[in-house]
């Protein structure tokens, strides 16, 4: 049977970039493209896909909330894997159509957030014009380059509001887009990480350098806060490597944290703090745990080592058999 | 000379309401709508306006990244104040459409987050167009309505790509529309938290429900990371009200904190917390201490108040000058 | 075969008293009296006696040197109960003798310390002379009164060098003294701890009410210390009772910690601290769990009863066989 | 006027060893020898000495309790500077006695616990006869060499009840005593700090090199206990260097803490920190900042230094004066 990949689509976006990095979704799988991260999810909980990649964190602006919102609640995910993407952005348009002719630009708000700078100096008197995603916005100028009806942006009809897109590099290839200006990203080194969602079950084994994500919901009478659910990862010698405070959408001030570190759910330290905080926390929510797209092994603080869990563990069983 | 304000705009969006609200922008002072968080703080920055009022936090969709990021940097700007305002969207459209009509939906890509659960019951086949502001996409509507030339989005030309617009019930009246359904948002008691920023210089005094935002930089030698800032707040018996993580945009994994504390950088404690903090972080930005909209009085850990501090104070100086 | 109970003697100090107290040491049992504390344990460790009596704490004086130290070192040894036994002083004398006549007065040095409040008042010109025990004072008062030889403090022959001694009302009666005043010491509500200590084998099962008693070696390259040992029990919810810091005698500065925590180490919370402690200790010295004496149950932080720590562990397991 | 020292006598003691180490307690200032500690720093609180040389801490058995709660209670005394006193044990006999001759021993209980080893080894039968202090030992059996009278022990007449005394070397020679065996203590390097005590006054400068003493009375409604007072000085950087619990005398378990630390009380840090202790406990006793004897630097924290501090103030007031 065909395994079927979710995304968050057009082709030509970052995420369909991610996925194309990703071994299992090469020769013989599936591709779907879903036009938001909620409705990638939402088929991969129904089953209509095997697995999703969508985008989790980018390193100029932060969490992906919808993201982290639609993991965060309804049917159970896990993460089963993350790949790293490099954001270089292009700015594309018909062929024959020149810098000086630019008026207004279509792309997603992100990226918009992203090339601020470039576009400051080099086309301050742009309009920005809002899209689903950069490669729908490339998409939008290719059909009617193509003189294709329908099909121009998701909204509806008529010529496309803009005369040049921000876009993957592969998304104006893909539309047939010349290319007006490269790297105009205003951090060259930016990157995106995308994680590929699964229903659970078959876990990826541990590798020594691993990742596992977890979301942890206070009590409310819990008046220690944060601090107390940091040190039960700090009393185990765990690493966190991201945090985000979220919403929980109940009143201004509820906060859940979304909250990646080093390690399996299979090592002991990490499946003891996890242990610690199920105890004091109103919901411990698992997203899984999954090797780390840059290979680095786990930051573990001294004595915190398989090994040593279990020498304390047959020493704490000799002292209950009577021992000392 | 009268004041000047800039604000989100335009007239219609939440942050016009908020801007409402801030007595100080009442009668003899002079609005200015800005199209983003950004060149509103940048017109402060030039001392183009007094004052700018940007939404910071939203209950459902969290820190508004574009607000947080632009404090962040740049010449210090400070909050003097906050307003809350009450989340209430309405679907407007021109007079004569009706909720079957509805093939196209319009509004800016925060609203759409926050009403999909009343799009997927009442209007599951609807396309999504994303626009700069929820009241942009009220102006577009009407404009076309009143048959003005020149004002269908920002973006252009030509006949608006959608039907119907997610918006405040004000930017519905303020255009002209007709509202087809209220209360949509999906959590019904979603609040948007708005500060009003300044330039540094006079700031408004401790009330004794004050609060104030700082964001903190950490070492890159700093092995304790969040766990010892965090501990800072506690040794002075302070309390937390929001914590951001927000990526210093330099590499992956890279965070500042944008956090807010109860207290006024007059009081003691927090006097006395903030220069622990400078000193163990790489920076630390102050960005204001203000009274709580709520009016509601600060949490104060035991025996950390300003007499506490005060008598302590006294003691030590006895020492140092020989007693005991 | 009859149990043998060591007990620091002779017969009347507050050690008699509490292995008076001691269920086991009743009928059929053989008692034998030991000159110090360290002499009873090494014959418990040799198998000479099955257990031994020991004072280890005193709400006075502090704990008890001797046997913190004895404990510490050398063949592994258990605490298996305890016994609390108020400390009621009185000053005791030959017949005839008055308190006029009394110039010189003898005791243990830790009862001398209790007592030097009334001393001054009563009998401000008395010499103090130290003994081995409050009850030899006694007794070598009353072997004199008594005309027995050989008997006369084990020190040797010769006429006492006190008129009156300070010891407990048991040992007074004993050796046939009349007392000269009664509750002479400076705390009325003055309480000594003892132990019951034997060699590791069966130990007393978990009450509810229970005590664990450990000694707790840093690490050198340990920079975190002691706040870093006491942040493994604040971990898991337990409560201390006693810390006392107690020299390796290896050189000036370097402390182990001697540490009573309520609870059993059969307990799950208990259990996992240990661990804890075990990996980032040098060494973990257990010394017993056991039922306190005031049968007082444990206080448990919230969340970490055996019950709380099987869900979560239930839950863990879960979590690896691949559920969410 | 000639400087009176106090001391805990009589000469011979490692206490008066410790005075002679004193630059200031040389030519022209007069000694005083007490029986006690209590009795030392009696003198010192009524005036009738200037300062009092006594005991406070032993490589191998730990803090001194007299001198620690003589310390902690009664009008406020501090210490001004500390001595440390190689502790070397000779065991000493009048002419003509030879070990083998050697039936009962007479020194302090602390000197005794010292010399275990080596008594078990070479006088296993010899019986311990306690005396007033490891100097009066020496003292008993000199007087009786001598023929005085009237001077055997403090304890009244008669012949000594020991033939040999375990005391320091000149209190050997002081009292005209052979020495049977030299190096007699189970740990070669045991070491006693002895500390300068002062009335309330002039205070020792700053040195770079300094100590600080404080007793810790926690409030009783204080749940964080211990950990919370060492994250007091944690949170600014400060080295702990010796920590006692000692009883507060009202009931079992209730405690105190005698704390040493790295600096001085005019180190920007260490105020800071005993203003937060001086908050959170229910009293804090300073017992002084003085130089170290081994004049080793102070470890301090990162960006603890006074420069720290002053920067992070600067900060704080420009902020306040309305900067950012």
């Amino acid at each position: 049977m065909t395994t079927r990949f979710g995304y968050l689509g057009p082709e030509g976006t970052f995420t369909s970039m991610a996925l194309d990095a990703w071994p299992a979704a090469g020769d013989g799988a599936e591709r779907v493209a879903f036009g938001s991260v909620g409705a990638a999810l939402s088929a991969l909980r129904a089953g209509d896909v095997d697995g999703a990649m969508v985008p989790i964190e980018n390193s100029v602006e932060g969490g992906v909330s919808a993201t982290l919102d639609a993991l965060a609640s309804g049917d159970p995910l896990v993460v089963t894997g993350e790949v790293l993407v490099p954001v270089r952005f292009v700015l594309a348009a018909r062929g024959g159509v020149s810098l000086a002719d630019v008026r207004a630009v279509g792309t997603h708000s992100h990226a918009w957030a992203q090339v601020r700078g470039w576009m400051a100096t080099h086309l301050p008197e742009a309009v920005y014009v809002p899209t689903l995603s950069t490669a729908s916005a490339a998409e939008t100028l290719g059909a009617v380059h193509e003189g294709r009806a329908g099909a121009v942006d998701q909204a509806g009809a008529g010529s496309p509001q803009f005369d040049a897109a921000v876009c993957a590099p592969a998304a104006a290839s893909l539309h047939g887009l010349s290319t007006l200006a490269e790297g105009i990203g205003d951090m060259q080194s930016a990157v995106t990480r995308f994680v590929l969602v699964a229903r659970p079950g078959a876990m990826p084994a541990p590798t020594g350098a691993d990742k596992t994500t977890v979301v942890l919901y206070q009590r409310e009478d819990h008046a220690g806060g944060l601090l107390e659910l940091l040190e039960q990862f700090a009393a185990r010698g765990i690493n966190m490597t991201r945090l985000e405070s979220r919403p929980t959408k109940e009143s201004m001030g509820a906060y859940c944290f979304s909250v990646d570190v080093e390690g399996h759910v299979l090592d002991e330290r990490l499946g003891e703090a996890l242990m610690g905080l199920k105890r004091i926390c109103a919901e411990v929510r698992f997203l899984g745990s999954y090797p780390r797209a840059d290979r680095q092994p786990a930051t573990v603080g001294p004595r915190a080592s398989d090994a040593d869990f279990a020498a304390a563990r047959e020493w704490i069983q000799g002292l209950r058999a009577g021992g000392a």
